[in-house]
């Protein structure tokens, strides 16, 4: 029998990453796709690359956005990413993040959904968590509701009785939960990359090597990969 | 004071082309966007061109999709476009056409919604229409109130309490009024486009070319674009 077929939205990130390998774990066979929109790190980039391989996925696409332009914020070098806040400040904050991307999610899920369409999947897996750093709005549970009622009136697969379903398996889980579950599933996090100010090394000050770090720490594990601190 | 600005959807075609002037005629200044996502007919894009100057546009984008690849579907070559069916076969078919290209109006919103906020735009504006050929699921008024309710979830600016609001100010029309109303606000139809085959004259036998015929003939004009027939 064919396997059913999930897009992945695979960033090179951990989250996307172990978000991944759910999807996997549920026999799905994966068309991962990876947005370059312009992030001041391509190592995520390269990392997307190697995890790809990791999960023997079925087709990688990697989607150039920069081309389209249409994106400006901090992670595409408009703005000053913070440093050194501490977990309290990073988690507490009720402003949206400097790091905000205008519509990213929801541009990201249409593409998603567009590619499902073409491939017959039936799911759509990402990795947003609406736990630590939920200052995005469109990371948030509601939105998720909300862009899978709008994909059950959106295409024809949905109109005529299919499912495309969006997967949020790291949801409602927190850094740590979601380093453990990886190291359930196998991942190797030495493919994954979350600083954001992407040099050799990682920072380890920018508020996504801070969560990170915390969660390995709060998952009892030691991160492999290396820190400029 | 400073004008208001909207995002206008700006195929080269009659209807978006309509619904940009309406948009001009509320007093917005215009963002338009052209989406290349290979249409067989690259007509379309020249039209939106010279639309764009026709409405003195504040800025004009035209994204090339076709670098995405996502798309597969008639309009990009994949299927053969129906010819010569009737103004009832067209109006009464109950399935989806073949021209129906995946989560399209969901890509195109998302970018426009992209767009939107980088502009501190407050409208987007679409020409969809559900009258004729209303067999597209993300053409339908259900659709857009969805979408609606999606981006005032998603977005810095929404979230915040700015509004970024759907317009398609001829969901309602048959193509008779919307030929109607682009006369009244003055816009050149010879600089528009609608056939699907898009060969040097409009080929005149594509749904499109019916539906767009007729609307002249039931508004009691002339189309100022040449046939092939």
């Amino acid at each position: 029998m064919k396997k059913k077929a999930a897009v992945c939205l695979l960033s090179g990130g951990m989250d996307s990453c172990v978000a991944t390998a759910v999807a996997l774990g549920e026999g799905y066979s994966i068309h991962a796709l990876t947005f370059d929109y312009g992030q001041i790190h391509e190592k995520e980039i390269a990392c997307a690359i190697k995890l790809a391989k990791d999960f023997s996925v079925e087709e990688h696409r990697i989607i150039d956005l920069r081309l389209i332009g249409l994106f400006e914020s901090a992670l595409t070098g408009g703005e000053v990413i913070p440093e050194n806040r501490t977990l309290k400040e990073i988690k507490e904050q009720t402003e949206i993040p400097g790091t905000y991307v205008p519509a990213r999610n929801t541009v990201f899920l249409s593409l998603a959904l567009a590619y499902a369409e073409t491939r017959c999947a039936d799911a759509i897996y990402i990795g947003s968590h609406a736990v630590d750093y939920s200052g995005y709005p469109d990371c948030r549970p509601e939105y998720f509701k909300k862009f899978q009622e709008l994909i059950d009136l959106a295409t024809k697969k949905t109109v005529e009785g299919g499912e495309i379903e969006i997967r949020t398996p790291l949801l409602y889980n927190g850094k740590a939960e979601i380093v453990k579950k990886g190291v359930e599933l196998g991942v190797d996090f030495s493919h994954t990359w979350s600083c954001y100010k992407g040099q050799g090394k990682a920072c380890g000050r920018c508020d996504s090597c801070i969560l990170r770090l915390n969660g390995f720490k709060e998952a009892g594990l030691t991160d492999p990969i290396e820190y400029e601190i």
